[in-house]
């Protein structure tokens, strides 16, 4: 659909994959990242295990032009990111003097002994910059293309602003959404596939929703160019009225 | 921490990675599946495209037990799950006769046109075994051991619910919880890493959560025998305490 830059997600943690631990950060980034003009391409779930992490860093990072990872950079024995990461680049694991700084500021400041597992948050991969964390001080970084942020959703949707006005975007991906109740897939997929033959520069999508009181079909056209994207919102809403329902602009509340 | 079998997801769909949808799949089946012994170990998010689809079916179907997917199997021109699985497995894409008798007996009942688009569903990699679709009939299938479900969470469990009772499983994963408010991980990191390391067989977290009223530590320990992971609750408890606190049996509400 385009030739922006693209970007991949790895999400590292056991608590993901064991089902204790509902995600909430891939929504973020697909949204911000679709929004910056980096869209998102792939996602990978991955355990807290070295030979998996290391492997999986270096599979993807010649494949995007960012590779954003979070969890695993807290003070505990779990937390083994980015030492992992220091180990894909090939580079020393050792304390960065600016986080070593911040941190001892940090617990100075509130009386709070800053011991070995703390100043694990300041030990990356040499080489890395950091990424600020405005919420509870110990850092994020970036190294290569990979851009390595906490997995709590508010400490990392604080890193990924800092870190947007760096990153050098494409177009904005553009979407325009129809739906209308009481309609089936079935009944549309014919006109829907035609549409999507009319635009190959765009990617036509449709999702059958249900909720407790109606169900129905939503329409999607997303693209670069709005001029397009607009005109095959009318194309969709047209393909509906031809099935005797009313398009209903945007998606279904 | 297991000799169980092991399991690998695939949701397949532009409309996760673009943000549109929440994907809510990955935490139901990384439940069930610890479940039945047959651990969640990689979930990969990937786009509808045909290339990267059919390469990562044979990148993952040798290195896990159990592949499950989920989207793409519906009647329109962007469900193409099914026959890129054709293509990753060199078998035909062709009409498979149960499910076209299952479908005409179904819109046959209905009185809906049984059209192109609608034969699609019935349209399956040669030499699939059929799963069944109790909420909308259009069934998934096995192949190998690669099990391809719809995207919609309702008729996803369902089909899963389907597929449970003939999966070979090992041992269920036991999960023991402990948290307390008002402590900070940096407090119990090293007492946790040496619980930890008495137990290799088990895998101990650290989850820190954040409550508009408080906030605090779970700590997690899983494995496979009750004796082990139960001792390991209450040595974390006992480090909980040591900090002054009074932990909480379970996750925090």
């Amino acid at each position: 659909m385009s030739a922006n830059p693209t970007a991949c997600l790895l999400i590292i943690g056991n608590e993901v994959l064991s089902g204790r631990t509902r995600d909430a950060n891939l929504q973020f980034l697909a949204t911000r990242l679709g929004e910056i003009g980096i869209p998102l391409r792939e996602v990978r779930v991955i355990p807290d295990v070295p030979e998996v992490i290391v492997e999986t860093v270096n599979a993807v990072r010649p494949r995007f032009d960012h590779v954003f990872t979070t969890g695993g950079i807290g003070p505990t024995h779990d937390d083994i990111t980015a030492e992992c990461i220091a180990r894909a680049f090939g580079v020393p694991w050792e304390k960065h003097p600016e986080a070593m700084a911040l941190l001892t500021a940090h617990y100075e400041k509130q009386g709070t002994e800053f011991n070995a597992a703390r100043q694990r948050m300041a030990t990356i991969p040499r080489g890395s910059a950091l990424i600020p964390n405005p919420v509870s001080v110990a850092p994020g970084f970036t190294i290569g293309n990979v851009h390595v942020m906490a997995g709590v959703p508010r400490i990392m949707q604080a890193m990924f602003e800092a870190l947007a006005p760096g990153l050098i975007g494409g177009r904005p991906v553009l979407s325009r959404s129809v739906h209308a109740d009481g309609i089936y897939e079935g009944q549309i997929a014919e006109g829907l596939g035609a549409i999507q033959a009319c635009h190959p520069a765009l990617d036509i999508g449709s999702y059958p929703y249900y909720r407790p009181d109606r169900s129905g079909v939503a329409l999607v056209a997303k693209g670069l160019e709005e001029a397009e994207v607009v005109a095959a919102a009318a194309e969709m809403a047209a393909l509906i009225r031809q099935v005797g329902k009313e398009p209903l602009e945007g998606e279904p509340g």
